[in-house]
């Protein structure tokens, strides 16, 4: 028999347990995990103290991050220049005539940036050692948001793609539940290991409760991701789809929920990726044909975009 | 029966051991393991080989880190400018007349950091061969500062809640020791495992010994930690808890050793976090109320704030 | 008896299993893994969405990455520099008289290093702001290539040097087959574990079929790696290669797939590396000679070219 | 029985293997790891091909970084100088009069650090664009210094102080070897893990043999380390020192190899760190004396110079 690799198995084994989401609800709830890996949760309670600013300029959009750097930027001069403006008129020389708050944003932004052209320059010792601060806040803002753009840039992400369906396919004399992944990157996955859990509902009269059983897989790991992995789920009698109908599962609000582990090399870190296939996402009686051929000089030639072809048996 | 899925478990598995903490010492001694994950211990004889300068750096306060910049930066000025001052009124052109010291310092302020204006410029052979090599000292300096910042911002944290209280629960005949947590921030943890010890203090006559016990959980580790994660202990003939009364805790003067783990996907990094509940901090016969509620849409709508909620039984 | 000491064993103690290349195909095929640890597979089907910009800068080569970011510098110059041309002849002072294009493409370089030497300054309100835009987009563009050099520079690999031959040598009463390793670096490798796969294809009428085979390792993991590290498989009963010949492994077309995986010290990150010996590439009755000496005050000395090195027997 | 708890279990518990070092040899060898965890093998045969200049750069000592900095600092603003000194008298404005070479180096070194002035400006065609290069390179250039200076103070390392002598110590109604362990810095070492080998070399008239066996811990790892780890082998009839004597060990050559591997919980990292103790450094029939005392207010305060402390029995 195949067990499932990993810590906790014993647990994994028992018919029913719960994987980190709920069981017990009082309501029509919506799929546990969405095709994108995020959970149907929404967050309240939490304070300012929750708050990691690190973790919230990494994962923000792009668009968002740089207007953030934007009006850090402007802000930071408008406070820097507001103060050399007070310092009165003489504190900067050169720059443009008739303007003395225009000219102290533009000496800051000089300042700040270390940019330093020189045509506008500080002239008391007050702007001279407001500049030496400014500067250096500068170069450690820089620092920071140096640190964060490589963080975001750097950031491992997996992008494994998924057959869009799982199939039912035919298995040695009986059945199994299969889906199939690809690497749609050009990197290399090292040991892709997957997870596979079946989540139903089962309603009592009005309670409802959410079962989560982890299927057993043919093979839960293989050792390179080249091509593509189709992951099997024999169901045999152990399984908790045995015998099972495909009206008996939309009636149960199936749901698998799939979690997909590998070591990428070129981040040099592990990756993860979910993914979800509800009762509606599941044909049965298919295979899944092909994604490569052999090429003329003997390569293997692989197209990404078939990973989820099968043909109806 | 259940067994603690980690490396070593044999060991864990017998009545008594050390988890690196002491057993036999002469003194009352204060709980093992603060609420903040922290150890009661103070440490002395180490020597200045022992130090690790990032480390210490990364360790420090926001306020302790900052002023030890603006000082550094500062020194290497003053440093700077003495030596520019040593090297002659002629060796710097412009700046502030009458000033020669407070000129230079405001040149070194401009080298050190690149910024560079121009209105104070080296003017000898010596001055150009100083600032050329101030602006490198300079270049060095802010890529360390760049370093540390980025270490400092984007050190790996958990910020798991745990319930205010550990409670004694019912549990399908019998009873089970329980506590809660949540991970109060928005990104995914994933795989979190747990391990928790029983520290009980035995006084024989004059000795006092104290003893750490493994407790067997429910479920060592969940797939995902979205909601709220209630870590079972349950009390059955194997474990130390099994008849033992409040009063029995407090002479015993029991401490439960939390240690948990999980994947941080936004870091990238395993993340740990350490927690402990003194005998005080028990509440017998209670149950955990849902911290969360089933919005409009089938959203699951979280509390953060409620994971310590509970009702006595 | 030895097991691979591995996540997935049972799998890999079958008789038949894809280690994520494939069984079925229809075509001659090249080799499965190339000796520098590539797979023979081409990538079609692939979306602008899949492309990944930090992984395809990071595996580039040197010279395409100087390329592009020489590239990238001129282009953005060129642009600032148009806008500053546009902004007419007084938007900047000073510069190259009589060429306004060039002046603004000097100014624009100026400003985006941050080196701004002042000759040539802004001296419109629209050049000010621009310049302040055009230098924070400097920061920003070199803090992604620091990121991207730094990625590159520092990013793990492996230089494991392998035998260039297998060969099968007397074992015990039997055979064996061995391949030896060496770290080719100075760094030290922790824990290496090797595992070794046997591909050989069948060929049954006009279907071709490859078949994979884990192959037990006396030892599939040693805790140092000073030396040189030989990993045998002893031809045992259960081994596919118990009484097969050298024509029949060339019938076989068959092929070792080497997976290798250490700790590396210095990069403080497990590094992987691929390798394999075709059929061509196995010695039969052959013995490794040592690729060390002792020398005069006690040293092992290595000579790190002898890896290879063997007699036949 | 105790057993390692690591992968490869069933190859340590064998009587005799080779953990990497290596069995047979010709001639007398000093000890196989020195105190500070480096191993007596010296490297030949290495080609340029091996060199990985990160891995060279962030291990050599900081005298040799710096001074190779400062090296490659001036070789780059002479060879630019000698570039902006053919261009002609006329390429650079400013400067020191009667001195163009040094004017160009000044200008470089300003350049290159993107420092500029402005008291030395290019003023010809040429002279701008090479600047504009200069810059660039200036920029990609101590990007570079910044990664490997980042690279350098953030290495991670472990600095686990080891009792200068390892004891055969009583236990239970027999005898144990113990050796004890502390970290000598303040950051938390969690799930620290030993493992322990004893190498003997075996004289059989002129041919000389190593032998390696891994010693049984009673405990193989502990979950903390914010005091002292007492590792513990008890010397049953299972283990290789059973009946043994001191004069045996010496005959034999006898050294104690260690390896230990903890999480580091700043560095967000495992480290590792080795050690050795040979027959000279056992004492029989003592035991450890304890590293802390309780403090007034009920801490524990350990004195890291004690891990030591021992008294014979």
């Amino acid at each position: 028999m195949v067990t499932i690799p990993s810590t906790g198995d014993e647990q994994l084994q028992k018919a029913k347990f719960d994987p980190g989401l709920t069981q017990q609800y009082g309501g029509p709830l919506r799929r546990a995990i969405n095709n994108d890996g995020t959970f149907n949760v929404i967050r309240r309670g939490t304070s300012w103290r929750d708050f990691h600013p690190y973790l919230q300029l990494v994962s923000v959009s792009w668009a968002t991050f740089f207007a953030l750097l934007l009006a850090g930027y402007t802000a930071l001069n408008v406070i820097f220049a507001s103060v050399y403006y007070v310092l009165g008129p003489h504190a900067l020389k050169g720059g443009m005539a008739g303007n003395q708050f225009l000219t102290a944003f533009y000496f800051s932004s000089q300042t700040l940036t270390t940019v330093g052209f020189g045509s506008i320059a500080p002239n008391s010792h007050a702007a001279n050692l407001l500049a030496a601060f400014e500067a250096l806040i500068g170069l450690l803002g820089f620092a920071v948001a140096t640190g964060l753009l490589f963080g975001r840039v750097s950031r491992p992400s997996a992008r494994i793609g998924f057959s869009e369906r799982a199939l039912i396919a035919p298995y040695q004399e009986g059945a199994s539940l299969q889906f199939r992944v690809v690497n749609r990157r050009e990197n290399s996955l090292i040991e892709p290991e997957a997870r596979v859990l079946l989540m139903t509902v089962e309603r009592n009269g009005p309670s409802v409760r959410r079962n989560y059983t982890a299927l057993n897989l043919e093979r839960p790991s293989v050792l390179f991701l080249p091509l593509t992995w189709t992951v099997v789920h024999p169901i045999d009698s152990e399984s908790p789809l045995w015998n099972k109908t495909a009206e008996q599962l939309v009636e149960a609000e199936a749901e698998l929920l799939i979690l997909i582990k590998a070591w990428d090399e070129t981040f040099s870190q592990t990756v993860h990726q979910r993914y979800s296939y509800r009762f509606d996402e599941i044909i049965w009686n298919a295979r899944f044909t092909p994604a490569f051929t052999v090429g003329s000089n003997g390569d293997l030639v692989l197209d990404v975009g078939k990973v989820g072809d099968y043909a109806k048996v």
